[in-house]
């Protein structure tokens, strides 16, 4: 029999998974590994041949025991789980809600969280604040800010988190603001760059992005980092620094 | 040479497409027609052959004509438009901004406008009100409505229309909101009900729709439908009453 494990990661660059190939090599003799870029995730597979289901599931979860040792922090999923069910079950499962501030995903990380049937359960609502005038007016940012730093810095993406987690009422807040391209970039802050965000009770923090591609794959990277970002602060893994 | 077109339509259903098909059976001749579902769009391709480039497409500009005879407000692309596209060049020729409010959809509708390259110039941002109180707090819907109508009715769309126009200062307010399943459906407002308003400076309108499918085909049926109530509402089209 011939059974095989699909395990999802997102954030690692295709050399590292490289590496890890390197290191797996022939433990155990038979395993077969694929590797599947799926943009923005890569996807992993496990192949294993072998005389029952004990044994194979057995040989699965050591591969895939190697695997969580390289890079635990990076895999999302070892079933066929998407980003947003992944949370939405850390979610439930905590008891936590969340709220978001969306700029340049312009609606895309709501959309990604409402995929999922019961997520009305976590998920509050949010704001498309795509004018810095909305910005202001209904998530409470300062005209300050936006004129001092400009809309698209760390300290918006503070305030951003900040007031929709005050607005939504939601222990979590998660706010991006970014450009998407094809205009707008500039020599400081050229296509791509995105600034991600995250308030709770205790604190409120950000952290610069800077993403390849066209536009739609700017947003798309951008929602998936911050649903990942979720996933790593309810996992109490590190977020990332950049990518 | 060999010369094809692509249109698309919208709102229609198969039966009604079939229709088309017969009216059309051999005028011209030589003229292919060929159809194919695209959940929710249907495309229906024109095929022909001839001498030269200005007779093939004075036969292709004959044939589409014939169809929009037939079935013109369905038809929302003659070329390889997207619905937003379509609905950002209406809203960018006519000088108009809009704003969403969206409950089902979770912020797929503003994802989809934001798509657009140089969307910011006429979609000012949105509210993704999944929670009664949000709806509330942010869209001021009357508590009263909520409670009296229920929060998928016309009354609360229609404040919600009207509640996002006036936050976001735009021309155009468009709201949704339904049950997108599994589950929250009653046997009055079954599964896949929603409601769809529009506000402008001059009037508020909202009309119900029963939708088919999973979620996530219900929540893309929905935002279809919503994008395409602009691009009616702007050609001076009727609005569609069911589907």
């Amino acid at each position: 029999m011939v059974r095989q494990r699909l395990i999802k990661l997102y954030g690692l660059s295709e050399p590292r998974i490289a590496e890890i190939f390197v290191k797996l090599q022939g433990k155990p003799a038979d395993a077969v590994l694929g590797f599947y870029p799926h943009f923005p995730e890569n996807h992993i597979t496990i192949s294993l041949q072998g005389e029952d289901e004990p044994t194979v599931t057995a040989e699965l979860d050591q591969v895939q025991a190697e695997i969580f040792s390289l890079v635990g922090d990076y895999i999302f999923s070892t079933g066929n789980q998407e980003m947003e069910e992944v949370v939405g079950r850390l979610l439930t499962e905590r008891g936590k809600t969340i709220s978001v501030a969306e700029s340049c995903t312009g609606g895309l990380i709501g959309h990604r969280l409402t995929n999922v049937p019961g997520s009305s359960d976590y998920f509050c609502g949010g704001v498309v604040s795509y004018s810095n005038q909305s910005k202001v007016d209904i998530l409470e940012v300062s005209g300050e800010t936006i004129k001092k730093y400009g809309a698209v810095s760390d300290e918006t993406a503070q305030e951003m988190a900040r007031g929709i987690r005050e607005r939504m009422k939601s222990d979590l807040g998660l706010a991006v603001t970014g450009i998407a391209g094809p205009d707008g970039g500039s020599k400081d802050k050229p296509v791509g760059t995105v600034y991600i965000g995250m308030s709770s009770a205790e604190e409120v923090f950000s952290r610069r992005y800077r993403f390849w591609g066209r536009r739609k794959q700017i947003k798309l990277n951008t929602s998936m980092m911050a649903l990942d970002w979720v996933r790593r602060y309810l996992n109490g893994d590190p977020i990332l620094s950049g990518i």
